[in-house]
C-alpha cells in the first residue's frame, strides 16, 4: 500500500499591520486613512445611504468615533448642499475619519472628469475618497486622477460586487487589478469581497457585511465581519444597514468595530 | 482540380422600419421615441456635455428640430436647478424629442431606487429614458424599474463601450442582453457599438460617433455615422462634440440627422 501523505495544514494567513503599510504608497489619502486606522484601531467604514442631510450628519456625529471612514452617497440627499458638506468635513476632523463618496464613476474619461469635479457636488473638493468601476477601460481613471491627483485623493476600483448576478469576476477582475497597479500614484485599492493582490499599497474593502448575513430583497448578499477579514483577507470592513438600521447605532457601530479590529489584529505579524 | 465554389454575397442586411418596430414593445418611452424617429425622420441623438444650463439649453434650441432624443449629464452642471429642468421639459415637447439622462447606474439595487428616485436631482421624474450598466447584475435593473415603470420610463444597458480597453465584452455582453429580454416592460435597448439582438423591441443606440473618425486624449474612440447603421446595424448615432463643439451646431446636427437617416432608409425593408 502506497503511504497516505500527512494532511498539509492551510498555511496561516497573516497580515502587515496598517502602519507598517504606510510604506508601500504615496498617495495622501491611503496614508491619511492608515494612520486613522492605526490609532483609532478602526478598520470599520459606514454606509449612510439616507436621503436627508440631518439624519447623515446625526449618524456621521454617532458613529465618528468608531469609524476610519464614513461612505456616502450624495447623490441621494434630498436636500443636499454646500452647508451640509461643509459639517460633514468639521465632523470628519473633530473625530478623524475620511469621506468615502461611493459615486462608481462609470464613464469614458472626458465625462468622468466632469462629473467628479464639476456639477451640483464638486466631489473632488471634498471627498477624500470616491470609487470607479473599470468598465471603460484605463480612461475612466485618466480622466479622475487629472481632476482628484492635484487635490490629493484617492480612488478605488470595484472590482467585484456583493449583489447576485454581478459581472465583475474572472478576466474583468484582474482587468481592474492591472488598471489598479499601473495607477498606484492615484489608485490605492479595490472595492471587492476579497484581497486580490499581495501588493501591500493596495488596500480591499468590502461591502455587504452584517453580523447576521442573509440577503435584502434586491439582489444584496451579506457576509459577516470576521469572514470578510480572516477568511477573504479584506482590511476594511464596509456595513450600511447593520449599523444605520439598528435601533442604537453608535454601539452597534462599536461591536462592529471591534469583531473587525480583533479579525485583523488574531492576523497581523 | 477541384472547381472553385462560386464566392457567396454576404446576406443583404434589412430592417424593420421605425414604425413597424412598435408592434414589438409596450413600454412607453420606446413606443414614444419610434414614433418621434418616424415622424421626424430623425435617428439622431446629440450627447450634451457642457457644465452651464444656459448653454445646454441653448443647444437643446438650435438642436431640437434635428434629433429624436437629447443626452444629458445633468450632474456636470454647475448651475443646475429645477428651472433648468422645466425649460428643458418644454423643449422637449416644443420640439418633439425625448430626454436621455446618461446616468450610467452601477450600484446595488437599493441604492439605485434612491438615486433614480430622490436626490437633488429626481432624474426619474423628468428623464424619458436612462441607463445603466449591467455589472451588479439583475438587482440594478430591478431597483431602477420598481421607480421608473409606474412612470412610463424606458432604461438602456451599457452592453459594450466605445472607449479604448472597455471590459463590457464577450460574455459581459451576452449577459447585459440577456437582462434585456428578461425585463423588456421596463429595458427597451442598449448602449453598445453593434447591434446584439434580432428583437426587434429592443434599440441598439451607438455613441462615439464623429464624421472624422479619430479619438480624443483620454481614450475615446470614434466611428462615422454611416458604419455605425450599416456595418453595426445600430439604430439610432449619438453624437458629442461632432457637433457640439461645431461653429454651426444646428447645421452640423442636420448634416448628421440626414447621414444617419439616409444610411438607416438604405436598409428598411
Amino acid at each position: 500500500n502506497m503511504p497516505v501523505p500527512a494532511a498539509q495544514a492551510a498555511p496561516k494567513v497573516t497580515k502587515k499591520s496598517f502602519k507598517a503599510r504606510t510604506d508601500y504608497t504615496t498617495n495622501p489619502s491611503a496614508l491619511a486613512l492608515l494612520n486613522i486606522m492605526h490609532g483609532k484601531q478602526s478598520n470599520l467604514a459606514v454606509a449612510v445611504d439616507v436621503p436627508d442631510k440631518k439624519k447623515v450628519l446625526e449618524l456621521a456625529e454617532a458613529l465618528g468615533p468608531e469609524i476610519c471612514m464614513l461612505k456616502t452617497h450624495v447623490d441621494v440627499i434630498e436636500d443636499f448642499d454646500m452647508d451640509f458638506v461643509k459639517a460633514l468635513q468639521d465632523l470628519a476632523s473633530k473625530y478623524d475619519f475620511l469621506i468615502f463618496e461611493d459615486r462608481k464613476f462609470a464613464d469614458i474619461g472626458n465625462t468622468v472628469s466632469l462629473q467628479y469635479g464639476k456639477g451640483v457636488y464638486h466631489i473632488a473638493d471634498w471627498a477624500h475618497i470616491t470609487n470607479a468601476h473599470p468598465v471603460p477601460g484605463n480612461g475612466v481613471v485618466a480622466g479622475l486622477k487629472q481632476v482628484g491627483l492635484p487635490k490629493g485623493r484617492g480612488c478605488l476600483l470595484v472590482a467585484q460586487m456583493s449583489s447576485a448576478g454581478a459581472l465583475a469576476t474572472g478576466s474583468y477582475t484582474d482587468a481592474a487589478v492591472k488598471m489598479a497597479q499601473e495607477n498606484k500614484d492615484f489608485v490605492i485599492g479595490f472595492i471587492s469581497q476579497k484581497k486580490l493582490t499581495d501588493d501591500e499599497g493596495l488596500l480591499t474593502m468590502t461591502p455587504g457585511v452584517k453580523m447576521s448575513g442573509g440577503g435584502d430583497g434586491l439582489g444584496q448578499q451579506y457576509n459577516t465581519p470576521e469572514s470578510v477579514i480572516t477568511k477573504n483577507e479584506a482590511d476594511i470592513i464596509i456595513v450600511g444597514r447593520g449599523v444605520c438600521e439598528a435601533a442604537d447605532p453608535a454601539a452597534e457601530a462599536a461591536k462592529y468595530r471591534v469583531a473587525g479590529w480583533e479579525a485583523y489584529q488574531s492576523l497581523v505579524v
